[in-house]
């Protein structure tokens, strides 16, 4: 739905890629997203930090410099509405999700027509493995949203430790009376085991606690791993996705990564380990001789998280929780090796293309990819097939709209951003730093901020005055998804934390229609009884 | 004389190499120094910038990522400086070229031992090609302190058009009077060409004008081709220092290179014709035979300039000029075909170690380094033979003092980085960008400003007061080099322009004994009569 430059050359180039690989291999593709937590632009070597910040990541490096490296990709501002974005192909105002939900808060995927759902129609073998954080209300729990089998936790990282750990919250955990309150708090503890044998609930592997959390990663990459062994014989393809919990706070490495890395911080041990977790995965799929018929997306969810140290690592403006570039522009790389020519690109793309994209590459193109993507409802995300598998591809989408909790803030066309509702700072309550979860200011231009991400990705200089000639077509395409909105309006299940309306009078008239978004209470932080 | 890290078998290592490689080709290795202009950190794309920025640099990337890829190499904060410590392997306090000379203003190289001289005596062909910028007095020519042949110019690039551009300077361009009095200021308006034939000036080649300042580079690629071709058959090793016009302002591209890259700024232009200069020399020295014996160490003479346009792309805090990671954090490699072993490295690299490596592999260990090495002066450089050739190699060094116009400013220790002299803003006349060109505001702090530039490159969140650990031993090895610079005074040759004695009071014994250097109007911008 949302406008496709097409390139009918290379779009060909990948199908015949596709079609000579399946004729090689009897079957469809393997695909691997390998999603990683709050993992900023500076954290990866791959796009200029790496072991410059005291953590060495030759895995990723190598992966990137072998296969595409993506400069302008896009996560949203934070975790829960990218996940959701890459499973439904939809922008949070599209899917509804539009900040995290913790401690169990009601809603998520339920009702989504998710890509794992899409895939195993097309006969693919899906598993998921990691961190959920889409829902653990029954209708979001993976089993019920296009998984075989899911295993890892179902919120956010930190919420089943930070409150135990007396060095953190020492008020909590060395209060008997609030300690018991939080073990009852209604979300599930544990690392759990999902399969649709069981569509109530999902089982309890273990709780996780101070010991249990430092060897998630490492159990969830065996798990990976086995998978991918069992793979290696089916007459099946598969899908997996695997969500890490590096390196989302709080870190605590296990005796084998503690002090492994070069700057010897918590941090710097978990992208260590990240590094070695994708290697053993493409090691797996190298020995049982799938590599070659398997694409590997990397990516991570939102940018660096700037409230806890280490305080977030980007050469942009911004971190996770904002729609500034250092918010929402994510290391990220595809690799398939043999098939993707090795090269870098700053096509735009949108985390919400892999959910077209992985369809299109699973399914025949024209036929099941147009039956399968939903119509009664907008998505976002386009089909980067010749992006990604074309040895020049670029990009489907020459623009890429930017939101940030209930709003719809920017718009970027090719190396062009208009802001026109901004995070100038975490001003309420925090200093220094820029996220949206702890009491952002955000304001409203005048509606002539315009930034060059070439020769300004710091955002800092708006060049709107003196290049109109762009600001016109900039600002025009925000309009045309105005209107996008008018007609499929925003959804907010989890996360219209304001009494404010949306900003949505960018344009006069869409202000008026969009005011019946402002539904009394919809999405209002739920707590859990 | 400064602290070496001695690591015996890596340096053994690089040595059998040398001498094997001595055995296969019947000379010494050539070595090729290209020095980009103001170039930063994400301008290029092995870190991070590139494409992303909208200008390719697929040559460069390759060789990076083929090579030694260093995430702490060093410059000065700015331009001359950091040539003359490329030449002297001193800093800026012991070579005493502070800041760029302008306008013909006196002083330069004269009286130093220079690099080229000592590979002069090593039985090197010496070849410069490019920006000169360390001095035009007699004393300071290229051909008077150790270069065989020169070509290029003597000053600083936009001197030579700024007051011809009715763009920039109306004022001037379209006065007369004031045009007339520009092009009779006594400096060599040329691009000229120095041999040891005529110590007392160079020859007039062409008049730098705004038709001809577009094809600088172009011309002087094809004078270093050219030197690389003669040199097919020599028994004689060489070494061509290269420094480029790009991409220091002014940046006016050629017609063949106008909107070239995807950004079409005249600056990402210019980033992307500098990439193909690298791939022609590298191509005539695969071509030539060359490649194989020849030691191609790419870096930029300073971090991006912010007070122009693009203003500056850095993932660090400050720009040139200042002695923050941004104005001194340079993008570099070095490449040696079959020789290096493609890595990252953190380790710490002065490029005053330029001067003692380069000797170090163009002379026998032990014996001719420690003849031509000077010891009547201080030498900041230190061999780092071992950190670029062995394939593990680590770095020599374990800390590195920062300098900035007159002040020794900071002093890193492995990722621990002191300071007490910060350029804050350039407040006085100039929003926004950071650079000690126009009015810096200088404070020194309380002492206790400790970044850890792993966790924190920005440097905005200092650390000290929690990291004493670490600050006890950082501060005493700045203590340390402080009483070096009481026994080999800082030397002011071009750039004290403050009143200000210079803020050596971080040992309270140090202040009264460096009161002497404070030598009146010494170095005090002496304007040309």
């Amino acid at each position: 739905m949302y406008p496709v430059i097409r390139h009918p050359q290379e779009e060909q180039e990948a199908r015949d890629k596709l079609a000579a690989l399946e004729e090689k291999f009897g079957k469809k593709p393997n695909i691997v997203i390998f999603l990683l937590d709050d993992v900023g632009w500076m954290d990866t070597g791959f796009t200029g930090g790496g072991i410059a910040v005291g953590n060495a990541t030759p895995t990723m490096d190598q992966l990137a410099n072998e296969g595409l490296l993506l400069t302008s990709a896009y996560s949203t501002p934070s975790c829960s509405p990218t996940r959701a974005t890459i499973h439904t192909g939809q922008n949070p105002l599209h899917h509804g999700i539009l900040r995290p939900p913790v401690y169990g808060e009601s809603g998520g995927l339920d009702g989504a027509v998710t890509m794992p759902s899409i895939l195993q129609k097309l006969g693919y073998v899906t598993q998921g493995v990691g961190k959920w954080h889409m829902g653990e209300n029954k209708g979001s729990l993976p089993q019920n949203v296009g998984y075989d089998d899911y295993r890892g936790f179902l919120g956010v990282s930190d919420m089943y430790t930070e409150w135990r750990d007396v060095y953190f919250n020492p008020e909590v955990a060395l209060s008997p009376e609030r300690f018991a309150m939080m073990e009852k708090e209604q979300f599930n503890h544990n690392d759990v085991h999902c399969t649709p044998q069981d569509k109530e609930k999902c089982q309890d592997v273990r709780l996780i606690d101070l010991d249990y959390i430092k060897d998630l990663d490492e159990e969830w990459m065996q798990y990976s791993i086995n998978f991918i062994r069992r793979m290696k014989d089916s007459d099946k393809p598969f899908f997996l996705y695997h969500g890490t919990r590096g390196c989302h706070f709080d870190n605590y490495p296990s005796d084998k990564w503690a002090g492994k890395s070069r700057a010897r911080t918590v941090y710097s041990d978990c992208m260590v380990q990240m590094d070695y977790v994708l290697a053993q995965l493409v090691e797996t799929l190298q020995e049982t001789g799938q590599l070659e018929n398997t694409l590997i997306f990397l990516t991570s969810d939102n940018g660096p998280e700037c409230e806890v140290p280490p305080h977030g690592r980007t050469p942009f403006r911004g971190c996770k929780g904002s729609s500034w570039e250092g918010g929402v522009r994510v290391p990220t790389f595809a690799y398939w090796k043999g098939v993707i020519k090795p090269r870098r690109s700053e096509g735009l793309f949108d985390l919400a293309d892999l959910f077209n994209t992985a369809i299109s590459i699973a399914g025949k193109p024209g036929k099941e990819v147009t039956e399968f993507i939903p119509k009664d409802r907008y998505v976002d995300g386009v089909d980067q097939v010749g992006l990604l598998l074309a040895d020049n591809g670029q990009s489907a989408r020459r623009s890429r709209p930017y939101t940030m909790n209930q709003y719809f803030s920017a718009m970027r066309v090719d190396e062009f951003k208009y802001i026109w509702t901004a995070e100038l700072q975490s001003g309420v309550v925090q200093r220094g730093y820029w996220g949206g979860f702890s009491g952002p200011i955000f304001v409203e231009s005048g509606g002539a901020i315009l930034f060059n991400l070439y020769t300004n990705p710091q955002e800092d200089v708006s060049i709107g005055v003196r290049h109109v000639p762009m600001l016109v077509p900039v600002m025009s395409t925000a309009a045309d998804y105005m209107k996008e909105l008018i007609k499929y309006p925003p959804q907010f299940k989890i996360g219209f934390i304001s009494n404010n309306p949306p900003v949505y009078d960018l344009l006069p008239q869409a202000k008026d229609k969009l005011e019946r978004f402002e539904r009394e209470g919809v999405g209002r932080y739920p707590r859990p009884q």
